[in-house]
């Protein structure tokens, strides 16, 4: 076999933190603002992220939701309603105290001392105060219920120590926010909503994904239930890539949301609330990407065929241009995946060789390049990102099909690609899960031995209070936490890994993002 | 003719701003938030708001443009840079000027004075300068021009009296920002841009708009000249719905964003920026509705038709409502004005009667009805809301074709009601327009004499300096703006109606909002 040399300088097996970062800056995803914590999301990034709220709007819309707009500040004293909820987000919230600025007295601006707010304004780090105002508005009896909204916003949280995509001080998102009669009927909602993001997750992102409920101490600030998708990096370390939540009559209360009931009677809604944010993005990097940069399924990817030229500067350069635009139009026209394929025909200037190599790190599914020489043969030369190498030669592994061939298999290898990727991280997640361990020893021992250790799964009796305090500590003196009590998990039939009580359920252990 | 007893209770005849503010709340399409100046824009108001994007963002990527995302903080040196720029915003920013709460002596939250930023951040006003930033990155030669971005997002201006759509202190916008190698192709852009925004305005939203160069003292805060599309109202007054700038290099100046020219010398580069927002759904409302509520294009419809059985919570009611989704399933397989047609069946609880008078106050520009007699004869009833009332009667003027005629002819009445709805709103507008008047004495009496006076076209000969602000103080005496200066308007053939001097160009006289 002989040695590739990878479109990337770092490798996942040596840093894979470094190359992590590599890969958002090769593939122009992403970069630092010069904004504290803050990122710009550049055209490639952004344009996964649209592919993204379109599929996942998509799919919350077809549940029966509306999306609204509810404003960016919220008052303090709004914010301040439910307890645990601000308790949650006071230490990392931007606050907004004047409305002008004026020349100082070195001549640069400062805040207008006159133009001080009376009442501070929080940025928003998630907006069950403010939509719970208006739900309070808007519902009166029975038959306003239940009210489904969504939001698609930028929220802020003012991390300490920040990560592009996985932990930024500003970050888009959509959050869900549901009022029902009833808590049987809130709660039924909230695993709906648990199971639009698996199927997004899965379908959309092919990111395999368990779907389980959060110990307490990893609730959503205010929530009765808080629901995850756990998703496992390459590095063997979990994403939680989207929370839905039951939360009971909290915010209800805070908010004043009441309805006059069926019997004439006033009664509180039963909340939910749900999202899934750019962090998401991290997740496919971290899931699908390779040591030659990003890897996109089909379904998110901007563009799924980039068509290159290899241009030369010359007159002739217009006969290639057009053998490609034949392939180009006719692959535009067709469907794949339930939409219409999305094909670019690049022919910015600049070598065809070093474009072939950005649109590898940028994880085009399909790169196709078209010589003189496949003209003259009426064919092209097709590169799947998926099978990048001809691990005999080293080389690009390139197939060369009859242009036609291409134009009529390419929808099909794209709909290959989606569900292709998808079980290759999931065969890599169950390789690395490990059941059946049942002594503390052994897990301690686990996480200290290897370097991509992926998650245990072992069973507890699920303590509160101190005894659960006593467990989170002996898990974070391995740098580990509880990810969630998978939904549909075998059976219990032993003891308490913690405590040695009778276990009562199964719980993921994993190192985290 | 009989009385006809409509669906609001203001008449935009008595009481505009009154007609204004009930349709926004009849049509459940905003409210106040109870956060100052900032509005929250409810499902219908905001589905309206994604078609609008939808149709914008196709057009600006059809004209090569990427979307990104740039961060909404701006630091306060950052902003600084640009001094007409800072000196066009400082007096209506919010300010973050701390990153966390704690509890005060009196128990609730104040800003931690020990979280004080260093340096206040601005929560964006615009984003020439961030994005700026940014170009002056990723731009080294000429290869890499023109760039050509576009940003969806929420934006802070804190307005003193704010309307809501109209001027709220956050409001939702796309902002453009393209950097070009040299003037021409600047300037080019600009107007190209300006055309995208006619276009959608006329296209899509049905309303007629005059686009043209906004005179000096109109300009966007460090801008060389500002283009602007402007709206005639019902009240005759004019809406500013969109604007393009082209920035000289006064931008990329302060930002550093030079490349590498073909000569292999260092150039500034040339920028333009460009907006709308969704202060352009008040002039929709404004054009469009009429005493009974708002009044839709179809492109722009959330929903273009809705379906109303006469439900009387009887067995017989299943028979009733699958007789609608026949009517349903068909029309939504069809296109209509190059999309689906988008058809919703209302079964909510509630009296048909009551439903059919929400959904013409929300403006859908078909209503159907069907009780058990449509049923039996095989029809339905169909209303228009372009056609609301029988005038002869007093009632509304239902049609009753067969089932099938409807489902076969609703698509083209449709792309009907959209042409019609624009030459209706033309009409008004021409009507209105007044031209040739040449002493502004006369411009007085025609501006203090009627309630709703629409515009004056008038020569003038582009006074500057002193003689432009004597100009401004003439106007802002009778609360008159200069709109802009038509494209394609009639050639000049006399004095300035200020100077006396020669006119060099034609310029709109109007009251604003």
């Amino acid at each position: 076999m002989a040695q590739i040399r990878h479109a990337l300088n770092a490798r996942r097996a040596d840093d894979f933190a470094a190359w992590y970062q590599e890969v958002i800056s090769a593939a122009e995803m992403a970069e630092e603002s010069g904004v504290r914590g803050c990122m710009v999301i550049r055209p490639w990034g952004y344009g996964i992220w649209e592919r993204m709220q379109r599929l996942l709007d998509d799919r919350i819309k077809a549940t029966g939701h509306d999306n609204a707009y509810f404003p960016i500040f919220i008052p303090l004293s709004n914010f301040e309603r439910e307890a645990e909820h601000v308790e949650g987000f006071a230490k990392e919230m931007a606050v907004v105290t004047h409305h002008r600025l004026i020349a100082g007295k070195d001549g640069g601006l400062i805040p207008d001392p006159e133009a001080k707010l009376e009442e501070p304004l929080v940025v928003r780090p998630t907006s069950e105060t403010i939509i719970g105002d208006a739900m309070s508005r808007w519902i009166q009896s029975w038959r306003d219920l239940p009210l489904k909204l969504n939001q698609w916003a930028n929220v802020v949280r003012w991390e300490m120590r920040t990560r592009m995509f996985l932990r930024t001080s500003e970050f888009l998102w959509q959050e869900g926010h549901t009022a029902h009669a009833d808590e049987a009927e809130a709660r039924e909602h909230t695993l709906t909503m648990l199971e639009v993001y698996r199927a997004f997750a899965e379908e959309d992102l092919s990111l395999p994904v368990i779907a389980g409920e959060k110990p307490e101490n990893e609730r959503f600030p205010g929530a009765v239930e808080t629901w995850s998708i756990e998703a496992m990096m390459q590095d063997g370390k979990a994403l939680q890539a989207g929370t839905s939540h039951y939360l009971g009559t909290n915010f209800a209360h805070a908010s004043g949301i009441k309805y006059q009931n069926r019997e004439g009677g006033e009664s509180l809604c039963h909340t939910t609330s749900w999202g899934v944010s750019t962090r998401m993005i991290g997740g496919v990097i971290m899931t699908h990407g390779d040591d030659d940069g990003l890897r996109l399924p089909p379904r998110i990817a901007p563009q799924q065929i980039v068509i290159l030229p290899m241009l030369r500067d010359k007159p002739e350069d217009q006969a290639l241009i057009d053998y490609c635009e034949v392939l180009r139009a006719d692959l535009a026209a067709q469907h794949t995946l339930g939409e219409r394929v999305r094909v670019l025909l690049d022919t910015r200037p600049g070598k065809a060789a070093a474009k072939r190599w950005d649109w590898v790190r940028k994880g085009a599914p399909i790169i196709i390049e078209v010589g003189g020489r496949d003209m003259e043969n009426g064919v092209v030369s097709l590169l799947r990102r998926d099978r990048l190498w001809d691990e005999e030669t080293g080389k690009p592994d390139f197939q060369t099909p009859t242009r036609e061939t291409a134009a009529q298999n390419i929808p099909g290898i794209l709909a290959e690609m989606q569900s292709a990727i998808f079980s290759e991280a999931e065969d890599r997640r169950e390789a690395n899960i490990t059941r059946g361990v049942t002594d503390f020893a052994e897990v301690e021992t686990f996480f200290s031995g290897t370097k991509y250790p992926g998650w245990v799964e072992v069973q507890w009796s699920k303590p509160t209070g101190a005894e659960l305090e006593e467990v989170i500590e002996r898990l974070k003196a391995h740098k580990l936490t509880m990810r969630n009590v998978p939904i549909g998990a075998a059976a219990v039939d032993g003891a308490c890994i913690f405590t040695g009580k009778p276990a009562t359920e199964r719980v993921l252990l994993a190192k985290a993002y």
